[in-house]
């Protein structure tokens, strides 16, 4: 019914606190780094992930204004929004756009702007991905959420402070390998155990930060990605997309993501393949446990185990699946709507073998795991090497 | 390559200043309507239009959290924001999943709570909606926008004052009919005439309201349609969709709406139709000099004599063309998120005979047109009786 889908250009602008430019800047800066990359020269349609402009800088009817500042208007432009999984969802909308043949060749841009608003503010707007009146209003903000998860994992699996911390080591040591990183530096275990508090057991170095940045990618059909591309076009072959409660406490485990154990299953599903046929992943590592979690729902180690695993290197560079090697969002950063295709741009890039020092070797088949809230949606995207 | 896709099932909620319930609870009812309307006992996919829930309400993450609170996760649950005109583009991503063939039964809505915050701040999160850094920083707001609209095509086609009132009295009079409509009062042209100063030439008669309101339909491919609908099924049959600058003062001539332009002429060559074979539409009447703009653009009246044909009743029940007859944003109310899907549900609505006292005689083919911000964006959706 329908047609195969590739990547064939991908842009990222530098992330980290960007004073001296607006949302729109780096969201042109991306797009054009992608339209250069894919050398195309015509949109048919823009796909825009962004979670909350509204709120960080009084902006809504984004994908609009978007396609006028990058100078391709009339085209049909659509914003979507998941919380932190706005990105992924917008990859989602591209694909199916293409897919159906309604568009040739569609950008697909990720992007936000936090620091134009203080600490407060910011905490605020983040706070909306999670339940305003069961769960915000009585005081909640994230931290706290995912130090409960943290909590009970321990409990449950004997999941150490120590082994949390080698979550945020592994991928401060990926991240100092990308030139766009907006925390490069690597850092220890000690350092992340004598780091500030923040929500009991999770402190600041456990946590990602508050960034600008923007992300994008070209998508078009395999048939004409093979025709018009330099590079070798990464085909999209598994998508993954699910919903969980948004309220912590109306879930059966804390510990489980359920959004994310059903989307990637999809995804498998679409994809015809098994967790351990993967190369490389990018996850969702919004919180140091956030990680342990995932790679869990994804199957990539038994329930449980995600803590082990990590500290006994599997998920490091040379690991047996590298997670993260673009640094994740603990020290890439963490745009939160340009985050999903971020983590796309990162396994296009590996996929093409153009990663530099982090390259993973012989890297066929990636992954990308996008997540919002504390988990209530997620999407999956499952890419290979087009043959 | 794609399937046929039909309407088998609509809902709303009652609009106006819904004080005593929440964004969820108005959606939750227009959605077990539209639910009960079609008969069916699953949903796949949930898409849901809205403007800025964040400013609003304090809440993202909307369409997860309106999935979990409707009952149905953990299916996949989009939300798409293209300010004014997000329930149009719910309507065409709905289409999009299920013409593809990744879902089999969507549930598309739309949804605003405008009144739990007060005048200014509601006046802050439309103004959203305009170019921010533009227009908006130098004090702008919409009914400024749109007044500048009107005073130039009163010069430069002699629309007048009355005929502007004319679009108000003809929406009042259709949504009298009409009862879920927020304000179903008759008015006067000397009650538009008299009414408040808002903005140059326009009154407070002139603007369409702040409204709490949702609205729902279920869309599943049309062979499905023929099987299980209980009433006629409704054929998605022409879709447009464009975009033109945000910002008024980019545009080659303020009262020509380029994306409306655009989108009709797409939609038109999908649907394989001409205006003139059109029985009646729903447009973005969000001010009166809107519509006057709007069937222009469209084609239902030659360029300039939009004033005129609404004087002479061209546009009102019983006329040539009737045009909004639920009401229209000006009389049913205008929660921006949810208007465009509201405006699907009136052509189902009509195109099945269930109109009561505002049925079209003989309608089978109807349009919606849905339109963000000043014209920035349009969505316009061309339906018909199934055969």
């Amino acid at each position: 019914m329908s047609r195969d889908v590739a990547i064939i250009g991908i842009g990222m602008s530098k992330w980290g606190e960007l004073w001296d430019r607006s949302l729109r800047d780096i969201f042109v800066e991306a797009a054009l780094a992608a339209i250069d990359d894919a050398g195309v020269d015509k949109i048919d349609s823009l796909y825009i992930g962004n979670m909350t402009a509204g709120l960080f800088t009084g902006q809504e009817h984004l994908a609009a204004l978007l396609a006028d500042y990058l100078g391709v208007a009339p085209i049909p432009a659509t914003r979507v929004e998941s919380a932190c999984a706005s990105g992924g969802l917008a990859v989602k909308m591209g694909y199916l756009e293409v897919a159906l043949g309604m568009s040739e060749v569609v950008l697909v841009g990720g992007v936000e702007k936090m620091t134009d608003v203080g600490t407060d503010q910011a905490t605020y707007a983040l706070a909306t991905a999670a339940d305003q009146d069961y769960e915000v209003y009585h005081g909640i903000t994230f931290p706290g959420l995912y130090a409960m998860m943290a909590r009970l994992h321990m409990e449950k699996y004997g999941t150490t402070r120590e082994q949390l911390a080698q979550v945020a080591v592994k991928n401060h040591y990926h991240g100092s390998m990308n030139p766009v990183a907006q925390y490069p530096q690597r850092i220890t275990v000690e350092q992340v155990l004598n780091s500030v508090m923040i929500a009991d057991p999770l402190r600041i170095l456990d946590c990602s930060p508050i960034t600008d940045g923007a992300a994008a990618l070209i998508l078009c059909p395999l048939e004409l990605a093979k025709k018009i591309s330099r590079k070798p076009p990464v085909k999209i072959i598994g998508i993954g997309h699910a919903t969980d409660s948004i309220a912590l406490h109306s879930r059966d485990d804390l510990t489980t993501l359920k959004a994310t154990e059903r989307a990637a299953q999809q995804a498998y599903r679409m994809a015809g393949i098994k967790p351990s046929d993967l190369d490389l992943a990018e996850v969702h590592d919004c919180f140091t446990i956030a990680e342990i979690c995932v790679i869990e729902a994804l199957g990539l180690v038994e329930k449980g185990q995600g803590g082990p695993a990590t500290a006994a290197g599997m998920t490091t560079l040379g690991g047996k699946i590298p997670v993260n090697t673009s640094g994740g969002l603990k020290s890439k950063g963490h745009p939160v709507g340009a985050t999903g295709v971020a983590q796309v741009v990162e396994i296009v890039t590996q996929l093409r073998g153009e990663a530099g020092p982090r390259q993973v070797a012989n890297a066929r088949l990636g992954l990308t795991q996008n997540m919002g809230g504390s988990g209530g949606s997620t999407l999956i995207h499952i890419m290979e090497v087009a043959s």
